[in-house]
């Protein structure tokens, strides 16, 4: 990417930048409480976002940040899930035509969603996503929406921990202590962190991944950013977060805001899922119950400090839903 | 019930006082915009309100309305679904003990709730609920809540009437044409229709039943209340609005401020909750989704007008729910 050595300071000001340019476009989530192994836990519902996931907070920002600068022609990325709908969604509404490279194994109805939104979906083999996007957007001189590795999504996903730190600093009389947030590629969480960082820097904000996708966990404690297999990480249900490494950008504003990380179990996920569900009649994506799941697995790291968690998205067959999720009966 | 000749103003003033009563107390529901056979339609989502129903609104109001003139030692309703549940989670925020009687056909799942908020739980045949309840509350001087024949239960519902007017009027500049609800016993859009008229004259509140459950459709033809057998109202999966008719108190407001309402088959209703599912990512019960159903099934009605629907209630097993949505596959 072209924005090398961003600072977490000039991060934090984009972030607020984008707040101030979303308003109104995208929804203020709620943040609703819900108990997790005893814990109360505030829960930032952004399944209930636009396109069903925050990601269309960081798609909608940099096209909007681009046209700032001038037309905006075209604009492609490369998707199998949230980011691909939530750039399609944030084209129509900005005006711009857009093209996903989806993956030739991209389940039908993710297809049909991307296109629904006017967009053009391009079915290619998994190995050239990357490739075949930046191909096109190079040759028509179309805007790149990368799905985490870039300033400006990294802005848009903070506006989601800028919304979080200001409702709670509007119930509440002292800072939120813990902010735990899911990692797949770490556009969300180095938003987050920035923000964090700049308006409430008592609150610690902890990554969350799969146990079967652990690779920030492990890139912390090498001090480097270590990636895993995809034949590893391709085995959790958290679909959203199956990125073999964080991007060197977020990786950036990481390394220096971030000291500790948590992974979670499956079935941790898979209760997370159901107590979301029972609790705040939302429908949750694996990906978006693995915040909550921290609070179960690992109760005692959290147990009487204020504690927030996102719940990223809620993109995921109903039918799925109702197989996966762990209901008390 | 005591509060006989309640007019219009008095109770869209007493909607009105519990709303700033409530104010911080109930959730503030999101309104969101979802095309429905093409006809882009407000829903507010009430499957998001405390306890997973509007119900907590009229029993939260009736419990602190009660409190404002004197101590309350205890309260009494009668319920197998949301209304139960939503008397227990309000008695347990108003610091007073509650007992719910139930049918003994009552879902175990249902008592459940009812119990984990800290009330008590009466199974007793169906047919004496009312009198049991009644008894109780005589006996021991508690207030009996009643799930909608109640001026104050009718007020605290009418306040989700007076938050979608007032969401619309800081967004739109023209009032609302249409507001859709859904009726069982009358309580929430007897409060609705009074709101309405004081605040937005020019909208038209029309009630919504499932075909199998359409007392009130008959009672308006014929001018006065019209019960149905019980035996028929049952049929329907919207278990919500099996009433056999609407109360007194709320009829004395329906016959003066509604003229016209809607019917819905089994198969709207379910298309309506797959619809509400997908767009929204939340989880809606079959009598949630019957005032949205009657965009699909009556478009013709409402096409070019403004339109919005109540989404009452959440309140369903996920795994039920996924049995009963009709998905485009």
């Amino acid at each position: 990417m072209s924005d090398t050595n961003l600072s977490v300071s000039e991060l934090a000001q984009r972030v607020q930048d984008a707040a101030a340019d979303l308003d109104g476009l995208t929804r203020r989530t709620p943040l609703v409480t819900v108990p997790f192994a005893g814990i109360p836990v505030r829960l930032k519902l952004e399944n209930l976002q636009h396109t069903g996931s925050f990601k269309y907070r960081g798609a909608l920002a940099t096209l909007r940040a681009a046209q700032l600068s001038g037309p905006v022609s075209g604009c492609v990325t490369y998707s199998a899930g949230n980011h691909g709908r939530a750039v399609s969604r944030a084209a129509a509404a900005a005006g711009v035509p857009a093209t996903v490279f989806m993956p030739s194994f991209a389940l039908p109805s993710k297809v049909q969603l991307v296109e629904k939104e006017g967009a053009t979906a391009v079915l290619v083999d998994g190995g050239e996503l990357a490739t075949r996007a930046h191909e096109l957007a190079e040759q028509t001189d179309a805007l790149f929406i990368h799905p985490f590795d870039q300033a400006s999504v990294m802005a848009g996903q903070g506006t989601v921990g800028l919304e979080i730190l200001e409702q709670i600093a509007s119930e509440e009389d002292r800072p939120l202590d813990v902010l735990l947030v899911p990692v797949g590629g770490g556009g969300l969480v180095s938003g987050i962190a920035s923000i964090a960082a700049a308006i409430s820097p008592s609150t610690r904000v902890i990554p969350v991944e799969p146990e079967r996708a652990g690779d920030l966990h492990e890139s912390l404690a090498a001090g480097r950013i270590t990636p895993w297999d995809r034949a590893v990480t391709a085995t959790t249900a958290a679909d959203g977060l199956r990125a073999p490494a964080v991007g060197e950008l977020p990786w950036s504003i990481i390394e220096q805001q971030v000291s500790e990380s948590l992974t979670v179990s499956e079935e941790a996920i898979f209760a997370a899922m159901g107590i979301i569900a029972a609790e705040t009649n939302t429908v949750v994506e694996p990906s978006g119950a693995v915040a909550a799941a921290a609070v179960l697995q690992h109760a005692e790291r959290v147990a009487g400090l204020s504690v927030a968690a996102i719940v990223s998205g809620g993109n995921i067959a109903v039918t799925q839903f109702a197989e996966q999720i762990a209901v008390d009966s």
